[in-house]
């Protein structure tokens, strides 16, 4: 399996799903962003983006989907919810809630409040978006405050999906409104040894093949 | 099961499916933005959004997850892939692709260029994210200009999270920038016998119940 990956970006989330279940994989690190860098990236992922993730000639693009995708090609970990499972439609739900509805907006974030240039930044929009994404992830509270993961009672790639949405929001500074229960959820889920074995696999792939080991959220806009 | 449903909405991927299974389902219409006209549906989904879905007691408000969810339950009728089939990663890479990459974008410009005051209007970031919009679509181009459908040689649940992607964008009037293949793909997934007959349902559902029948795209500001 070959993952393509930028620093802290959302291919995050298969890496860590990776470290999880223990597979081998090569990192292929790319600077962000990646269409920018190296024009050739579009023949690997027409959309530009990272992740791409190869297992053999099947490509997938979208970091939640992969996550279920290896959750399921490897069901002794766990790491997925069986369809006979009462949290089966909860841990669907899950994996797309952590992308579509508290990823995407984070990204209007960071591209109005950093990347742009400064006649094109927007503040009306940071603000809108910050909002938006505070009032939807406070609805996790009632079930963190009663359950030490989302579903079925145990770690599985929910918990991925939704993790790398407050990895983001640590990096954007909106951390700073979690919740109780969905701010202790979050350092249950940094200090697990496979988050930490990602952290550390994504800074020595940026060392040893030439790229920044800085996220998106630090670089200066020059370098974007 | 119990569909809560706004016309034209991303509801409308799983009130497809429902018809495209030949389930029986209630379905309860919602004026837009149903949390704006009714605080009480918070209960029902603290998101405030639709849809809010329900089989017995578990209750899923992704649109496209609701979808897998639906397929894999009933796989009689072939609109999952299975695990051991080839296109297993590329069919939830399009479900994904579907809401996370060609739904959200759009939901900006329909809240920047129709839904906000005149002084919160932002052309630019309609702009912006129309552009992604097509960018992004432009991508399945090579796949649909071989295949009737996106994954496994049928029709699936993918094509029900793509093919609400291609009706929001056709309200939105980005459906004159389609490629030549998706938009014949666009024709052959508006003109299934289910995807009439969900539209039909929502229409007579929306009458039964003293709801507008318009969707939101063209519902006036001040109404929203």
């Amino acid at each position: 399996m070959i993952l393509y990956h930028s620093i802290a970006a959302r291919s995050f989330r298969p890496l860590w799903m990776l470290e999880e279940l223990g597979l081998p994989y090569e990192l292929r690190m790319m600077a962000f962003p990646p269409r920018v860098h190296d024009k050739s990236y579009l023949d690997i992922n027409p959309c530009g983006t990272v992740p791409a993730f190869f297992d053999g000639d099947m490509r997938m693009t979208e970091s939640a989907a992969i996550c279920q995708y290896l959750a399921e090609r490897h069901p002794a970990a766990r790491l997925n919810v069986a369809l006979d499972e009462a949290d089966y439609g909860a841990w669907l739900n899950y994996l797309h809630f952590g992308e579509a509805t508290l990823t995407f907006p984070q990204t209007l974030v960071l591209r109005y409040s950093r990347f742009e240039s400064p006649e094109r930044l927007q503040p009306q929009v940071v603000e809108d978006y910050s909002r938006w994404f505070l009032s939807r992830l406070k609805t996790l509270t009632p079930r963190l405050e009663q359950n030490e993961f989302l579903c079925a009672g145990r770690f599985t790639a929910a918990d991925v999906s939704i993790g790398y949405a407050l990895l983001l929001a640590e990096q954007l500074g909106l951390h700073t409104s979690f919740t109780p229960a969905v701010a202790a959820y979050w350092q249950r889920l940094r200090q697990r040894p496979a988050f930490l074995r990602a952290q550390a696999a994504e800074q020595a792939a940026a060392l040893a093949q030439g790229v920044s080991s800085r996220p998106a959220t630090e670089l200066p806009t020059e370098a974007i």
